[in-house]
């Protein structure tokens, strides 16, 4: 098995890939993996670690899509990116999966056209784990998967049936959590809440029997982690995603407001570290390995723009994982099943 | 002036409402106040508080539509509801505003039946006040205005345009902040980002020299405060809305949690208990005097089903402002800018 890394375009350059590509090289059973990039610099990043120079390898690509560029537009211009030169070699089968720390919206294009959409799949999804009270599955970890966070807009009734299989087939290999809880989100738990289109996925999924599917659920239910999937649109998801990071900040900000103010806040702040760090620890999902997009023909991971070594070797792990349990099998399957 | 108060149907009887009207008919220069509900239950309960009894009559209703009903159903089969009296009674101008605390839906289909949308609103829209990090206004308050959360699903361009009109000369009445920043909510900060109906609202509200719109903002700028008045759909501004209640009461659950389990982090709390007690305050939206329906004919409050005394209180303060201020006539006004 090989996999392809996009190791241009992250926040902190290409160095991190290649540490976190050296690292996975080094331990047993791991896959091969194929960096993609400048070639001279990430020859000169490999030199400088530790690796097993039998798994990786490097491929040329003379240009780099940066985090600000508008995407449609790189993608245009920039024939010969990381990106698209790695969905290329996927595509073209030199490797089983993509890891990418770029630009979110140039891997969702170049993925799309490159590796294409499983049949049956109308629009792709971006997957993002949410932290919760709930710990689940066998590694009993916080997060619940939601999606779509931003991929696709607008979503009708059979791409959020799609998204729930996708979702719930994610959620079992790489969650490890044999019968992931999935819901629809809705502005009410009654069946009839929600759009149109969210009714009619609601009678789609009672009717599955291979999907644990528990019923709408509401903003309310998410934190506390009723769900294990959290099936919606883009816009929905995005919102979402963003306003949790929204409020961890202000949380945090508000720690050392009151770390400044008064002393007994500061002793009472200073008492309670421990279970602040392991709150943090606890809701840290930027390290989890990076968000998956989902509908595609082979396997695809963005690893977080602020990845650094660990969160990119995560997603090269996850990425291991989804390949060697079939992931893109199980969602062709679910996938037909649902249009049947 | 006159404020009807639907005084049955809320989580602990009418009581607290009866409560409420006493404790305001004492004041100076109060409004009158009639109370809508079961006689003989209303007069009792005036019966055992103090009041200004020229301030107060009771208005009967031989029906009550409870927080577990079917809006529709219960309007249709119960003729005789309190909340359908009262809102004849605004509506026939025998008060001048309505306040409720009783089941939302029936309120939205009551008061929009009986009271009328104002001309060229085509939808109207609950508001509700979300904590943030920020303080604005006269009052220094830190809550910003969301709408709509609940009472339009799907909105068109017009609709949005229409929510921000109304936000905005609520924010400025009653928030007493002269220049709320007015937002749309979208999945990005560029004018091109949002579904259709986003982007044309965009273009409609740049243009407008009547309102402070300082474009899109993303979740992550909810609680940080960017915006004083954010404007959405339905649907969106319920989830967000629910997820923060479900993120507060998470946090308290953690605290908890907390609690229990080591020394260290129980003295820690314990000296952090007069900071966590000014948060809470601080973050204590359901104290803050209700939801408004916008774009009626008239003033028409929600106050929450968990509302107690003093918040009902806060609701008749409010909508006694409200009218005082002419807010329908600043809408009214604002809207037919908005169309020409």
């Amino acid at each position: 098995m090989r996999i392809a890394i996009d190791a241009m375009g992250g926040d902190h350059g290409p160095a991190e890939a290649v540490r976190a590509a050296a690292v996975i090289s080094r331990t047993e059973q791991s896959p091969s993996l194929l960096l993609v990039g400048d070639r001279d610099l990430l020859g000169h990043e490999l030199q400088l670690v530790e690796h097993d120079h039998d798994k990786i390898a490097i491929q040329h690509a003379a240009q780099v899509i940066e985090m600000h560029d508008s995407p449609g537009e790189a993608i245009a211009a920039k024939p010969d990116a990381s990106v698209i030169v790695a969905a290329r070699a996927v595509a073209g089968r030199e490797a089983d999966a993509l890891v990418s720390c770029g630009n979110t919206g140039a891997l969702l294009i170049a993925s799309g056209r490159l590796i294409g959409r499983i049949e049956g799949v109308r629009r792709a999804a971006l997957a993002a784990v949410i932290p919760t009270e709930t710990r689940r599955g066998e590694k009993q970890d916080p997060f619940a998967l939601m999606l779509d966070v931003g991929a696709t807009l607008d979503v009708d009734a059979s791409d959020l049936v799609a998204f729930a299989v996708m979702g719930h087939a994610y959620a079992a290999r790489i969650g490890r959590n044999p019968r992931p809880r999935v819901a629809l989100l809705a502005n009410g738990s009654e069946p009839h809440k929600g759009s149109a289109a969210i009714v009619e996925a609601h009678q789609l999924l009672a009717s599955r029997r291979d999907l644990d599917f528990i019923g709408n659920i509401e903003g309310v239910d998410i934190p506390a982690g009723i769900a294990d999937v959290i099936v919606t649109g883009g816009f929905v998801g995005n919102v979402v995603l963003k306003m949790l990071e929204g409020v961890s900040a202000t949380v945090m900000r508000l720690a050392r407001y009151a770390y400044r103010t008064k002393l007994t806040w500061k002793i009472g702040l200073w008492m309670l570290a421990s279970g602040i760090r392991r709150l943090k620890q606890f809701t840290d999902w930027q390290q989890y390995g990076g968000a998956p997009i989902l509908g595609l023909n082979q396997v695809c991971i963005k690893a977080h723009g602020r990845s650094r070594e660990r969160a990119i070797g995560n997603a090269i792990k996850v990425a291991t994982r989804a390949v060697r349990t079939d992931l893109v099998g199980a969602i062709r399957s679910g996938v037909n099943k649902a249009s049947r």
